[in-house]
Formats: C-alpha cells, structure tokens, sequence
C-alpha cells in the first residue's frame, strides 16, 4: 500500500481541473506603529511552491499572501495583505468557495493591543511593556465552517515536539490533515530552499523527506488531493 | 550664499579621494523567540543611496546593513547585521577608522527583555505582555566617542514635529548634523523611491525637495563633505 502510495505521490498529477484550493503564505505584519512592526521569518516559499504545484496541476489557485518577496506563480490569483485580521477577511471570503483549503502562512498568534497612531517617541524609561491581545486563529475558523466547508490542511512550525504539537492541533483544530515542519534546523523551513515534513492525518502518517520545497509541494498536493477525493 | 551653495550641491563631487564613510543602513531586527521579531518599515533605500554616492565620488564605505533585499552598491564594503546590539559592535569598529559616520538605519528603539530559546506557544490568555528593554543608542555612541570621533550625521524619521524632534536630537545626541526626514505619507521615506529632507547643524538648516533617493544622496554627500572639509 505505501508503495503504491509513493508511486502515485511522484507520478505528476494533471487531474485537477475543477479544484479550486485557498492557500495562505507567508507571515502576517502586526503594526505598533505607523513604523514599528511585530513579524515573523515565513518567507513564504513553501506556501507558493504550494499554489504553483496546484495551478500546475490544473486546479484554479487563490492565494492570499502576507508581505514576501516573491513572484507571483503562473495561473494564481494573488492576495496581497499584512495583518492575521486582513488575512481572516480576505481567508473567509475564499474559503466558501474552495475546495481545499491550506493555511501555509506563518500567522502572528498575537497583535497589539493599540495601535499607535504616530510613531512611539523613545522616552526615558529603560524598559516598556508592549500589551498583545490574541489574534483569530484562521486555520481553525476556516476548519469550523458548518457551511461549505471546504477539506483543511494546515501547517506546525514547531522547534520541539513537532509531532505531538501537529497531533494536537489536527484534533484541537478539527483539521482534515495537517503538515508537521521542525524549524528548528537553518537547513529545511523558514526561508531555505529544502523543506521535510509529516503529513498526519486521523488514521495515519506519511513522512516526506528533505528536499526542494517545489518537489515537496507537488507531492503534498497529490496527497491532499487523494485525501479529498477519498 | 545659497545661490553658490545650490550650485555646489549640484555639481558632482568627485574628489572625495581619501575619505572613508562609514553608513548605517535599513531596519533592525529584534527577536523575540526562534521564529518571531520586532522590525520596522525601513527599507535600506536611503543608506544604500548615501553609500554609492560616497563611493562613486571616489570614498572609501564601510556599510553596516539591517536585513534588507537590495544589492551591494559598487565599490562599498558591506557588513550585515541583524539586532542593533551586534550593529553597534559593527558600528563602533569601523567608526574609529572613519572620517565620516552616517547614521541612517531605522535602529529599534528597544529590544525584548528575553529572548525565548523555543518558539513561545500559544496559551490560553487573550492577552500577553512583552517586556522590552531600551536598545544601545548606536548614533550618539559614536558622537561620544573621545577619541577618533568621527563627523557624525543623524537621521531622523518622524511623523510629526519632524523639525523640532530633529533638532532636539542634533544637540541631544552631540551630532554635527541630522538629516529629518516625514514619514508619515507614502509618497517619500520608507519603503518609497524618493525623499525629501531637511538637513539641519549648529548655525544652519537647508531643506532639499522631493526627488529620487539616489539624486538626493548625491547632494547630501556633497553637503555633508562640505561641511566635514569646512
């Protein structure tokens, strides 16, 4: 079974005509100040690899992408925003008619609490406390749509306890599969060009090895989209 | 007197043989765990511009760079850094050897107290406090120098009162010049092809207009030599 698995995993898929997928990339921008900014190291590589590989395919491609520096894929339909809440917005209103949906982006689990309307002035006290308040978690709003919910993958960037951090969130979530990436390493996730990771599903688990993020995308979206189908 | 000094201002400086400029570039970057940070909106334009204008009139440039997605300019040595403390350690070795410091990086005013080892997790509070402390004041750093100080030369980026904060810091921070500089629209500062500012030492003040960031170099560069050889 997981040779059959593996051969239809590096067998290109070309079947995808009729899909429409929703993929978030890159990190959220969480302003202090009309300066000032709160962000994170998502490059967004992983997540376009991810559209160009279903657009590839055949499938029609919203992409809905926080502040990177890369060139939009062929055949995908971009949307540019900065903030977690511009991107809920802009995630909702795509999700409802996709099929699949994939939360690749780096979201900031926090913003602050007050936007500053001018520039903060450094005063003379050595230290400050910056108040954050929660952000809307995307992935799980999306996952708990009761109408034309679309099939959720999501994604864990984890430094330790990848996997059991991505079991947690596939059940906690009530995602359809989830992609368990370890970041902790320079050489695959944030920012390079190799990514690894484990697809975990409920009833079971596929490891996809270090390699060119492109190549891995390709076979996440067989795999998501055998999931779909089944 | 103006009329001669416009004129000189325009005219290309070529006889900067000799000189060595060291230039402070682009944003920094905080980290606050493996995976986020605080930065700014700065995008290293002006620094690079104020760098190839030194060096394509014949400087020596040392240019101590934050994060930022643009190439090297022709002829200039270029040091990356990412937190403000380790640009104040680049500051201050090439500083030393530099008739003249520019000062033009978007430093962080402060950085987070402690630096998470793991990727901080998500809790269930809806609110979170980030204690931060006050960054190493890099500029005036280099202005307090007692030995081997350079001719020092200050930016400041505000949104509003830009003239007063301006010249509070020029004596503030014992520079021998600043350059203020609007950020609050979009069409000059940050992130934008051109600037506009307003250069400002003890006993006088020009302001220079709108036009493109490398043209406006160019004519600082001329400014700032000028008064440097005064």
């Amino acid at each position: 079974e997981l040779t059959a698995l593996t051969e239809r995993l590096f067998t290109p898929v070309k079947n995808l005509q009729g899909l429409h997928f929703t993929i978030t990339a890159g990190p959220t921008r969480e302003a202090i100040d009309p300066v000032r900014y709160i962000s994170n190291h998502s490059s967004g590589k992983m997540g376009y690899a991810l559209a160009a590989a279903a657009a590839k395919a055949g499938a029609r491609v919203t992409l809905i992408s926080g502040p990177v520096q890369l060139p939009t894929p062929a055949g995908v339909d971009r949307i540019d925003v900065l903030s977690a809440e511009q991107m809920l917005q802009a995630a909702l209103a795509a999700a409802v008619t996709a099929d699949i949906f994939i939360g690749c982006a780096a979201v900031a689990d926090y913003r602050v609490a007050e936007i500053a309307t001018d520039k903060l002035k450094k005063g003379s006290e050595n230290e400050l406390q910056l108040k954050l308040v929660k952000n809307p978690d995307i992935i799980a709003t999306v996952a708990a749509l009761q109408q034309q919910r679309p099939f959720t993958v999501g994604f864990a960037a984890e430094t330790r306890n990848v996997l059991d951090y991505a079991r947690q969130k596939l059940l906690n979530k009530r995602l359809d599969m989830i992609c368990a990436n370890d970041v902790s390493g320079s050489q695959i996730g944030f920012n390079s060009e190799q990514n690894a990771v484990s697809v975990i599903w409920r009833g079971g688990e596929l490891d996809l090895p270090v390699q060119a993020k492109q190549q891995l995308a390709e076979q996440l979206i067989a795999l998501i989209s055998q999931h779909y189908q089944a």
